[in-house]
């Protein structure tokens, strides 16, 4: 008898965690073991609610290759922690449901949190001969799921970071005076994303001169003395920073100015790491200082992905159905590099508990010059995941992207 | 006797100041009137500096189509105001500079206070009879010169913008909870750019549903009633604010915030008006609130430039060039538009000195729904501006763009 795929979305956006989507629907099409292809909308907990729609049958050929280069969560995301103990009553209404809806197969879409769902789901039905292949399909721009070389994701966030500080790099050396400017990025733990601004860089010594990242101690007097001496390099330097860079003890740099920052209103108010040193490098240097905060643009810019990013995420969800219907449950698709010249990845399944609630750390051997620095490992590691740009549909000079019919 | 042309860059950058600089060289180029195209270094203040280069000899074939696409001034820019007496030593110094290299053609690219160098220099040129020819290539994203259509940049920085928020309205919509989502935009005085915001959407009553422009009094009040009758509309709502909204005192909004706002290092904070609305609305209703400042890619985006203006730049310069070997001086080259569809534009000449220390603002009439909404004739006006993808040139994933040789 055949059965029926659902599939969610779950955790934060990117770039191409709908390529992954398009993935599963195509292959989830074409095997003659599904029916339906259905969608969670807002993850498990916009299912529990009885949200979902159906994926084969709502959305036409057209559709589906717009999904697979619109970014952000087609399906809607949620953030949603599964009880931990199985006994819980939650674990029979959820499969309940499931089985009402005759589903052979269940991907979830996401990072550390939605591996944790997929855990937890298919040691349940482990638990109680429930035949549901449970799947993860690997999603994070912050590239710190472990087990896998990279995670589909990364290469767009990446490409878009190294383009955009190239071009910053550009705007902030126009004027003569000496000026630094504050790029702070994405990634609270990992400095996977931060460590990507050294692909900005066209020749050695150029911009970014310094890049920091929370795997590394931050010290401000330690600082000071980098940036006096990347004065000396260049009147207008370019600093990156995680959002995340902490110092010795721990505590966020964003933390530092948490103190009285109260406006007229009363409200207390937030800064991040980058505004943070630029008001520190204007009233130490008294120069010109400037942040600039990149924010979700490098989470959901669809108009700077990467084409090998795009197309290992479709594949990373079809080899998700490949998994399921050769028998697979609680395993995560995960990339393996076979080769990097030629750049060569071959997918596989590594047991999905052994990667929710855990976290890729930037090698500590690839932060070079006492924490300023990326090594060259990282950019041959880093550039096969940028490559190529994938073939956007534009209309009237905006790009075409697929919403959610309602 | 042929003459030499001297061009430079001043004020803030653009996607296509380079396009602009670009057409002066290579009409320079093919003209029998012209030995040397000359490029000051850092606009008039690097010039009297002595810092120039000789953009014929420097520059190949190739690199003049990297700097066609290139943003940000590749010969780097100044602010430099001349002295308002024009019997200040400082012209009678300039002008020898200037003679000395048998300049005849003299191109300054920029904005308002660009306009300002053309202006006095062409009155003094007129006043001793010198014969240089002073035209102004206009330049700004704000798109706030008067007597033009329009401004090249602007084209591009609208692209940016709708592209960027098209994308960040899908981002800021994946969850199901309540949030505002506060986009701030450029653009102090004039709400040209945040206007642009209009172009995100895809269909009536998508976001951002609300926009606020510098041209309309920001009441908080209001603003409060604006949110909450937004919120009744959908969950995930987007809010574009120009960085230059004032309430009806004049006094920026952003300002609001500037009491009390000192780290823990005693500097001082500055904030922007999205930051503060930001804390506004989280403060006053209790719900999820973002901002994001979209900052200097606005201005230096080579990734998501128009077409349209990057052609409308290189022809601007080209037609600086026509102007001056006519005999022109102390005049800007002007768009206008002929016909909106099909799209049809001129080039004019208007007089420099009716243009500099002026500014447009965006039209009262254009202004909808009070203060909240822009009408369809802007649209109509800035979607012809915004139309095409220039063929970049891309390697190893990243832009390639031509850097100063030193």
């Amino acid at each position: 008898m055949k059965k029926n795929i659902i599939v969610g979305q779950s955790g934060g956006p990117t770039a191409v965690i709908n390529a992954s989507l398009y993935g599963v629907i195509k292959e989830g099409i074409i095997s003659e073991d599904i029916d339906h292809v259905y969608g969670m909308i807002n993850g498990i907990e916009g299912f529990l609610a009885g949200n979902y729609m159906d994926l084969t049958k709502d959305l036409s050929e057209e559709d589906l290759e717009l999904l697979k280069l619109t970014p952000a969560a087609y399906l809607g995301s949620c953030r949603y922690k599964l009880p931990e103990d199985l006994s819980s009553d939650f674990y029979p209404d959820l499969f309940e449901k499931l089985q009402a809806m005759n589903i052979g197969y269940f991907f979830y879409i996401g990072g550390n949190d939605s591996m944790d769902t997929v855990s937890k789901l298919s040691s349940y039905a482990k638990q109680h001969s429930i035949d549901i292949s449970f799947i993860g399909i690997p999603k994070t721009i912050d590239n710190d799921l472990v087990l896998t070389d990279h995670t589909p994701g990364y290469g767009s966030a990446a490409k878009y970071v190294a383009a955009t500080i190239r071009e910053i790099v550009l705007d902030a050396s126009v004027y003569q005076q000496k000026a630094v400017t504050i790029v702070e990025l994405m990634g609270r733990h990992a400095g996977w994303l931060t460590a990507a601004s050294a692909l900005a860089r066209k020749y050695t010594g150029d911009n970014p001169l310094l890049i920091y990242l929370p795997e590394s101690p931050f010290d401000f007097d330690q600082f000071t003395a980098d940036v006096e001496k990347a004065l000396e390099k260049t009147h207008a330097v370019v600093v990156c920073v995680s959002e995340g860079i902490r110092d010795a003890n721990g505590t966020f740099i964003c933390e530092h100015g948490d103190k009285a920052r109260v406006d007229n209103f009363g409200h207390k108010m937030l800064t991040g790491s980058g505004k943070l040193l630029e008001n520190y490098i204007r009233d130490k240097f008294g120069i010109k200082a400037r942040s600039v905060e990149l924010n979700v643009s490098q989470r959901c810019s669809g108009m700077i992905s990467s084409a090998a990013d795009v197309e290992e995420a479709v594949r990373s969800g079809k080899e998700g159905v490949k998994a399921a219907l050769r028998g697979d449950t609680g395993v995560m698709i995960a990339f393996n590099r076979i080769s990097n010249d030629p750049y060569t990845m071959e997918c596989s399944t590594v047991d999905v508990s052994l990667v929710c609630n855990q976290e890729k750390s930037f090698p500590a051997e690839w932060i070079t010059e006492h924490g300023t620095d990326i090594s060259q490992e990282f950019i041959d590691y880093a550039l096969p995941l940028i490559q190529g740009e994938p073939e956007r549909k534009m209309e009237d000079g905006r790009p075409v992207y697929i919403y959610k019919k309602i």
